[in-house]
């Protein structure tokens, strides 16, 4: 069996992503990349949480071809596919419908940098794609929404370019959000703090709906105190 | 005993809707249909969730009448049958008190299709029927529940009219959701993906009022995916 | 030990109010009453919950002094045995600072009937007190919040009055909830389904700032169903 | 090992935050002081709250030096001292991320005084501070949020003072809140109830933009009452 230890990893991001309610049935999946080998371990599509084992997992190349496995592959694994092979810097990628992330994205609104919690993980506003054009929902629809992703970071209709590896999530307008990181345990904990983030903007913009993002100064500060080359947070 | 196998279903459905939490005390209540036989089982009135056995559950015709069962059955028995002599493609019934649903038919507003797990599940907004007249309460008032819901799907007051099978749900206004399912396990899972996507849609007005539906190319693609002859996704 | 029976009642009362999350900490109380007797059972003030036994709770006389018991009882003593004086068909009195119903109460808003969960144990809007004058506030206030109650059943301020077996419960302007019911675990569930009715409420308004009470018609099917000496809820 | 009762308070303290739901993953932290002794005890910087044991805690002076310990501190422990320092009759102090009071933050907004189970535990609105300057964060950050707190509690720009003692919290803008009292489970008891305190305002704000604070004279009765010379509270 390939990649024993990936798959071991990527089902446990799909249990965290349980655990943390951030997935009602089957509604969300994690992938981990090997970058060495090209290829890619997912979750089987629909399959129930509390019995998928790491033998389940399904081993694909970067261009959503089974390599290994019996089960059909998520059926947005071509989304994580394109994500891996445009963000070098990614191990892993997470989906899911969590409530509040998901409400953002049905407004087709970016989640403002409200506070410190949102800095701590995602180094400005978490933005939203363009909707999805007829032809493009109509054509390789998976594949698309991936292109939407890289198309907002890439910086399309004139709005700034964003680092992937400095904002790791994305909404999907009119869907859900795509989450990174690292590897398959970051991505899904940047999935959960994504949901939390999400749940306390919208919280601040139902309290005040002028409510202003935090200072650039302060988004820096906290982006660099877990992440920068001088992190002060925890014991590492 | 007759239809034993219905019977837990149809409990397993009536615990489901426990489970995840979509049922206060007793408010809600699922029922089955046995086509061939033209025989409904459906849940007691009043019991508690926590004592229920296939055998407490209440047989009726398709009229309501009690076919086998010494408990009384759900007090929303008129509903459920209408429903089945109505749309004669669906397998099973479910009512509850959900919290987010019955908030939109507290405020007569259906459900706009705002994102993709609601497109995954119902082919446009969940809609809300009319109030009703104080004649159809004053008198066969549950069995006038069941009427409006059908006048809803029908068109009834030049709307469009609705495929029971593609949007397996509606809001009785003032009142709360029924949902239906092809068995009982896909209707309470319908109600409990309804619940969801209502808590989401809440957010999404209470975010942006002027928040727009995802496009028809987008409902198309998503309901196809689940349900048309081509679906991707699961393992089936 | 006098009450035994009536001290189990108003403890499992309590006990319902933890396990179906209306109190934090110890911030809720439940009584009961024995008419015959002219005597009141209440849980004492500030223990905590989950060691609180038959025998801790206090039996005063309707005027709440004390006839048995080594703690001091809760706080509110007086708005309770106030209750048990004006509203003489009640048999148990419940206080929570449950959260939406709290809301409600200090934004000194009545919760309007917008549906039928609540027309089934409310036979019209659940009413908020004026607010207390500082004469009362500084003088006797724990009854003063009683007197208030009452005042607003009784149709102070050219409102109209309202029958406090009908409508179970009232809401103390910028304080909570008081709630009532024919024994303890009736005024418990009724304390239990007011906050499911607010929280309803609340999401109603916050949809729909113009959303309408539903018809009296509706409100009087519901009380009746369930209330009524035709009802047809259960298994009565 | 230096103040092993205060290093299992404060452990305690810690972990009370978590079974309240006020922390997600390590986003939070509580500390203890030892005023005869001049000494701090804190939970060390991003260690899982399941493994954690009391002699995990650091032992720091007044200033944040480390006197025991291996693991590094809270990141915030800077803030925690300053407030030792400042606030001269607390003995521990508690900082989250917890949701509401975390929204109101990041608004910008003090938690009005909406009712008496704010009245309870704070005699007055929770404030909050003015942003930091880009100076001050780019400074000594950690430090300067503590100054933020003290100078809103000192009366700055033309603000009333307040006493911290009867005050026991202050939202940080942008930010989250710190908790105070008199030891460490006080601390943490005011945290929790300061997060339900915030959500109930927040539902009170969005039921009623023009929601009124209590009277004076409520404020004061209901703090009087549990925490003057005649408190009626409780057993003490």
């Amino acid at each position: 069996m390939l990649l024993k230890r990936l798959r071991e990893e990527v089902l446990e991001a799909n249990l965290e992503l349980v655990r943390k309610g951030l997935v009602l049935y089957t509604f969300g999946n994690a992938s981990g990349v090997d970058r060495e080998q090209g290829l890619v371990v997912i979750k089987p599509s629909g399959v129930d949480y509390d019995v998928l084992k790491p033998e389940d997992m399904v081993v694909t190349d970067l261009d959503g071809k089974i390599v290994e496995g019996t089960l059909r592959p998520s059926s947005d694994v071509d989304t994580h596919t394109l994500l891996y092979r445009e963000f070098k810097g990614i191990g892993a990628v997470v989906h899911t419908h969590s409530e509040f992330a998901t409400s953002f994205a049905q407004a087709g609104m970016s989640i403002p940098a409200f506070g410190t919690t949102h800095a701590d993980y995602f180094h400005g506003p978490v933005p939203v794609t363009a909707p999805l054009s007829d032809a493009a929902i109509e054509g390789r629809y998976v594949h698309e929404t991936g292109l939407a992703i890289v198309a907002r970071f890439d910086g399309a209709n004139s709005e700034p370019a964003i680092d992937p590896m400095a904002v790791p999530a994305c909404l999907v307008a009119g869907h859900a959000p795509f989450v990174w990181g690292k590897n398959a345990a970051d991505a899904a904990h940047n999935a959960v703090v994504l949901e939390a983030v999400a749940k306390m903007a919208y919280r601040t913009l139902t309290l005040k709906a002028s409510a202003v993002e935090v200072s650039q100064a302060l988004l820096d500060r906290h982006y660099q105190r877990k992440h920068g080359a001088k992190a002060t947070y925890g014991q590492g």
